[in-house]
């Protein structure tokens, strides 16, 4: 299993945005949408051995499973509406329990210290960070769970929580990249076996 | 210089299409605005030493250039309206003449074989397939032209006409990529000398 965790520190944590700003309104919402459609899509087809978590206003936890995940289109404003209809369902999220909202879709009210401490259990929690060691020079771990940031970086509190659970901050890159370029990376990493010649 | 040229057989030649069904009225346009980010973007900035060339129904080119590029935003509706704009320029493009629609991107009267024998002089044209060679057992080229198409495969005349001035066939990746995960694995594989360790 491959999975991703996304902050998203200005996302919305409600439905009642709209779906013909999401750079504005939905508080970078594009930049979330597009971590999930690198996660999956592949050109014929989805990877279904992936799981992505988007942390909204580190209050609410949506989370797509390849397994299930239908209806999943490349474009920003699908996936968008997918998440507004997860949101939709926020108010039957109580305690650990997690709603399905779309088929591969739930919503879980969980914060982003809880959703590693469980992911740490079975995974290898990497931080994605532009001055960590050269991902290139290591071999992929075989669970590992990236944790990357929005367009904002990680908060103090934040880091404190990931220094707790993290193996390792893993940079995949020497340029600065968008979180959905990093993803699209992290897989290419994973798929080339830490890019193996031969 | 990095170039990238992407085909879009479904898309507009007209500004006519709603910004909000990009990948149906718009035929399928949200495909070649993640090209467009994907190839500009990093985290902080914009990739000055790149162009991007869209051939639209194989008579316009509309091209982005890196150096003087303004308001490109990286949700894929913002980069539509550039298109758009481009494509309301579309009768001012008479013969050779490129017209600036906004800052850095022009519209051209111009076909896919006619762009790719004009690239094909200062670059090398390198044409992406999932079917190609493995980059990574080859140093990347100093100027690559790297072609790709849209979510439909080449033509054949499209073929016929990379056949004859594509250097290489190259593979990025073992999974069958979208054009735009491509072009962020291209420029990965630039930005690290061909994924070179140490």
């Amino acid at each position: 299993m491959r999975e991703f965790v996304v902050v998203g520190h200005d996302a919305p944590t409600t439905p009642t945005f709209s779906l013909d700003d999401l750079p504005g309104d939905a508080g970078r919402l594009d930049v979330l949408c597009r971590c999930v459609t690198s996660a999956f899509l592949l050109s014929h087809g989805i990877r279904e051995d992936v799981r992505v978590h988007l942390v909204l206003g580190d209050e609410f936890t949506i989370t797509f499973s390849g397994g299930e995940l239908r209806r999943l289109n490349p474009d920003e404003r699908s996936t968008a509406a997918l998440i507004r209809t997860a949101l939709a369902n926020r108010d039957d999220a109580v305690g650990a329990v997690a709603v399905e909202s779309s088929p591969g879709v739930s919503i879980t009210r969980r914060d982003f210290a809880g959703l590693l401490q469980s992911l740490a259990r079975d995974g290898t929690v990497i931080q994605l960070a532009a001055d960590g060691d050269p991902a290139i020079a290591r071999a992929p771990p075989s669970d590992p769970v990236f944790v990357l940031s929005d367009h904002r970086p990680f908060t103090d509190a934040e880091c404190d929580t990931l220094a707790g659970v993290t193996a390792d901050r893993l940079s995949l890159s020497p340029r600065m990249l968008h979180a959905d370029q990093a993803i699209t990376i992290a897989h290419h990493y994973l798929d080339t076996d830490g890019y193996k010649r031969g």
